[in-house]
């Protein structure tokens, strides 16, 4: 191996990290060559690799080559402009640097004064996406009362919203037992699932009206037999897009019932959120400022790599009082100032990383603009595919989406849907996902979105649809 | 701005790459030369940045221009040598590397199916840790019925083993309302902010024998109080390493308490535990096999940039039992395969990223042996300057530490002894922390563990001291 650098030296990083970039320009310039799904069997990446850690040092070239011949094969490519599967988790150059960037710096933002730059930039740019995304001027840091910060997944943005609507209800006395979270049948696991992490005992999911958004009707009788029955109705999540096929939850009706029920209002827009750069693809907003929170996921379509999940309330008080927790070893000069904000009082974790960093490159380095004619160039081009399903005589559309996601079926039925789906996943270029109606019958699930994704590779899953 | 690349081309990424490499690899190399603590005023960074987001594309060259004379000067530098204040959040090449590859192959590891070698790789190498810190074979995931998970923080960790804890005892028909936590007085925040998150009403912080380990007797007595008050005692949180003086909760005396009370035990080793890597370093894993879960911080010595916790169970069902939830667009052919691991299942979150590449770099890239003797080299360091101390006419060294932590007191007083730390802390290339006992007496910790720290910069934090 010869002559081994001081792994901790910057001229490690030097060395090493030419390399790294060079093989990552590499890759991503002939990823639409490689299986965009990974073809190996449950162990075979770890049989492939050392079963114990090493005691020597090993060389960067050594683990590029494992990167090669055992990893890399082993991914399902995320970045490749056939993915139409799941969404988007769209990475770009400007988003990889500023991971870089942030990896490097190595600072932890856990309070102001641990690394201010970390606070402010991450403030300044969900300020910045306030305005971007035409949110409440309320729920920006600088003009407040609300706030936003960044967090990992929206999942935890939903969790810590409903720990939050816990604390409200129980400084009002009710038991915890007694709480009840509602949501529609089509709103996103992370609902189901952070409500049980949040110690709810009762979730409701709730039926639907058929273009797939909450039905009112439904809410406010539900609400009314919990109450009958002594239970404690305490939050809505609601749903701009939801997961299964990309419905809205009517918003406009959802919020005067939140209000007057006294419920905590969580608004779930994980996915379609980031699409509100563009002002034709907002709804509701008019209502917005009676939601008592809101996420969506820069990592989905704006660019920006997994993690990075947008979180605003519009009040910063409740969150903080359930978050909170100051021991002396976290106390300084500026931790009881209110023009200052520890964002460790914003969310379960201590420990930060510089995490803006990768958003605020994304912002600058693309620019509003030109995001803007990225995502409406994928509108179209599902307008577009949705309009071919629609003339097709063996295909059904499953009703229109306000979104880049497109679902169909077959209409000689379940079993010619699921070959479709596996038929066009076998091509190795394409990926698209499979996915149950309420009623457990399958359809055929297209999102739109990876940035790099243009009409040739719609055309390509054309093909590949109508030869199936 | 002359010609603008798209920001989702590779080239863009080669060639920005390249220059944020070497902008990365110049500043480590000066960082010793830098104000070690930034010097801003509240709202000053956010000041000099645009209010509003730019609506054209700016180049790689002006974030840079930016990141010189705004971000930088408004950054804490936790990779100076002269850091001593809190606990070290190492970084490092190899990690650097790691984190730069993850987020340009964008993938994302929510399941095994979404790519195979980003779960693949994350068992491994938390095997190849349970190895290395000499933690139970049966956390391995590949001989179970345990396993690891790499989880953003500690914080996060404790909450969940909370969480498991308290869906046990709710599916023993326990009211949420009456469950107990228990802890040492001396235990972090995480604590008793993981059990507020989770929904415990009682978190009982018990008295420490005189070396800060939780007394085993307080802890009996707690539990016979609140079972004779109809409580349900039902977890404790034991430290292997306090935050304030690196205490170490008397383990061998906890386990037969909590097994035989029936509680779930989880450990919290978020500090000292990756230290384990040296045998000599190790405490009571005689009893380690009846613990139900544990956690630590590579991202502290262990060189792996925040963030990245490891996090194990001894037993994966109670935790799957609680996170688990899979609704039909996440099923898949290898989702209820029990060989197959879904890692969204063992945490809140559902999108995860390929956190494992830069703890599998650290690991090859330093060797084993390499991060022992650094280790070392800090403890060695840590007893020399406590030694000094000792020695020393002026100051109260605050008993002795397990591991690399120094924590001691100017005899004069508490206005002495906070003026020594406003001193070192005034010296631009020195950082440590004040931190209170429980009576509320200041006193001064230093923590050795920077991964370039060196006997010359604990020969200046002397310097400095002595001159205060």
């Amino acid at each position: 191996m010869g002559h081994q650098r001081d792994p901790r030296s910057p001229e490690q990083l030097r060395e090493a990290g030419h390399a790294a970039v060079d093989w990552l320009a590499d890759l991503l310039g002939r990823i639409d060559e490689l299986p965009i799904t990974a073809h190996v069997e449950p162990g075979a990446v770890r049989a492939a690799l050392p079963d114990h850690p090493p005691e020597q040092p090993e060389s960067f070239a050594q683990v590029l080559e494992d990167l090669d011949g055992i990893i890399v094969p082993g991914l399902t490519h995320w970045q490749h402009p056939g993915w139409f599967a799941f969404f988007p988790g769209n990475s770009s150059p400007p988003s990889v640097l500023g991971e870089l960037l942030s990896a490097g710096l190595g600072v932890q933002g856990m309070s102001w004064a641990t690394s201010p730059a970390a606070t402010e930039l991450e403030s300044l740019v969900l300020d910045w996406l306030v305005e971007l995304l035409g949110l409440p001027r309320t729920w920006r840091v600088d003009t407040g009362p609300g706030g936003g910060v960044i967090l990992g997944t929206a999942s935890e943005a939903t969790h810590t919203s409903l720990v939050v609507a816990r604390e409200q209800a129980r400084a009002r006395d009710a038991p915890t037992d007694d709480l009840v979270v509602y949501a529609s049948v089509e709103a996103h696991s992370s609902v189901q699932k952070g409500a049980r992490v949040a110690g709810f005992h009762h979730v409701r999911l709730l039926a639907t009206t058929p273009d797939g958004g909450l039905d009112p009707a439904a809410l406010a009788a539900a609400i009314a037999v919990d109450r009958a029955q002594g239970l404690v109705p305490t939050a809505l999540v609601s749903c701009v897009g939801t997961t299964g096929r990309g419905a809205l939850d009517p918003l406009d009706q959802l919020v005067p019932i939140a209000r007057s029920e006294g419920l905590w209002h969580h608004v779930d827009a994980a996915w379609a959120g980031t699409m509100w750069i563009c002002p034709e693809l907002r709804h509701h907003t008019e209502v917005l400022g009676s939601v008592d929170s809101w996420v969506t996921n820069p990592h989905k379509y704006l660019f920006t790599n997994v993690d990075c999940t947008a979180f605003w309330v519009a009040d910063r008080r409740p969150l903080l009082d359930a978050m909170s927790i100051t021991p002396s070893y976290l106390r300084n000069e500026t931790t009881d100032r209110d023009d200052v904000i520890d964002y460790r009082d914003w969310h379960v974790g201590l420990g930060r990383r510089f995490r803006s960093l990768k958003l605020w490159l994304v912002l600058r380095m693309f620019g509003a603009e030109q995001m803007r004619t990225i995502l409406r160039e994928h509108v179209r081009l599902a307008r577009d595919l949705a309009d071919r399903i629609e003339q097709h005589a063996g295909l059904e559309l499953m009703g229109p989406s306000h979104w880049p996601l497109v679902c169909f079926r077959a209409v000689a039925g379940d079993d010619r849907t699921r070959a479709i789906a596996a038929a066009v996943n076998a091509s190795e270029s394409l990926a698209v996902t499979v996915a149950e109606d309420v009623d457990g019958h399958p359809y055929v699930r297209v999102s739109i979105g990876q940035a790099n994704t243009g009409q040739a590779d719609v055309d390509r899953l054309w093909a590949a649809i109508t030869a199936a």
